[in-house]
């Protein structure tokens, strides 16, 4: 594992959460991003329960079931983007200073692979 | 509105719900496909769930988080290709003997457009 | 490999190609969907080839890049479209009067899987 | 538009190509990245002059026309791997250093949006 010092530069305009634990090993997501994401991912939770329901009538049709399915997918992407934008924000444009660009290039690419 | 008759060519494999109200104007989800989207479905919502309650955490990290929101995705595809595949089945491989290809055509590519 | 007969159901509006040497095991895709697909493939091939040139410039910027790759990408889908959309309407559509449902949505499943 | 200073931080391991013309407001995209998305590039092109034959072809069938225009989606998303991995390591973990953060990340979030 890459280790990542708690210092930050003054680049980087993310805010730090409070509660972050940020340490050589760890970096915290920015608290913006992270109150952000959550309300969009409740969101997509309501509209995926409501699907759910929805599959309990027997007269429900496929192709509705498909858009819904779509668009709860759309909201994901949605919460998706905002935390990739605060990764980008806080921690790989300030990676160089740090001195760990390598190994976040390589996670973020990982992570990106499977959609 | 397209009228789609009730009438079921012999070919269709999927059995038909019980409760299922077809009619000139409906169709209804194979009964099968139902059930197993809805049960990935709700696979799906623990997962999301999980996510939510992880983003409670001040030290959650950008990439995990990322990463979980992939994996929903996935479930949701595996769930929509499940109501794909249904639908295909007992509603397009049919169309010709009920009419109404030209229109399941079209709502079906409509439905695919927005990923 | 599955048979699929020459004979076709008076629903299939699709136009049948003169040069189609369909037959027992072989459906031919519909004049129409092949043309407009050609065309379109040939401009995605153009914008290829500019994208190549660019490549050439030790002054090209990665952003650029990306946004022409994304916009050939863009173009091969659509491409893509009109390949289903034939497909969909000349033998799914038509395949229960054929009764070869159960191989075709599955062969189709699983070319649409890689995206 | 950013202005973006020619001095490159020690840590973009990135070779700089001789011919670039980076410059207060231009980055120039990493030479090795560049030369392997060209590869890459070419090797699709070939794909998608054999395609284009192919629908040449009155005997050609939808379904290996839709995974023939795959697999060049995949080679085509292969290559803006590339790209995006050179602009991550080169230009994205830099920006703190030179200050274009907020810019380089709204373009590239931008960017990558439409696929």
């Amino acid at each position: 594992m890459t280790t990542r010092p708690l210092r930050r530069p003054a680049a980087a305009s993310a805010v730090q959460d409070a509660g972050c634990h940020a340490g050589p090993d760890h970096l915290c997501m920015p608290e913006d991003a992270r109150k952000r994401a959550a309300r969009r991912l409740n969101i997509a939770r309501g509209h995926l329960d409501a699907i759910v329901r929805m599959l309990d009538d027997p007269d429900a049709y496929c192709v509705d079931v498909l858009r819904q399915i779509k668009a709860v997918q759309g909201a994901l992407s949605g919460a998706g983007e905002v935390v990739l934008r605060g990764h980008l924000e806080a921690h790989v444009a300030t990676a160089s200073t740090r001195g760990d660009s390598v190994e976040l290039v390589e996670e973020l690419m990982e992570a990106l692979k499977y959609t």
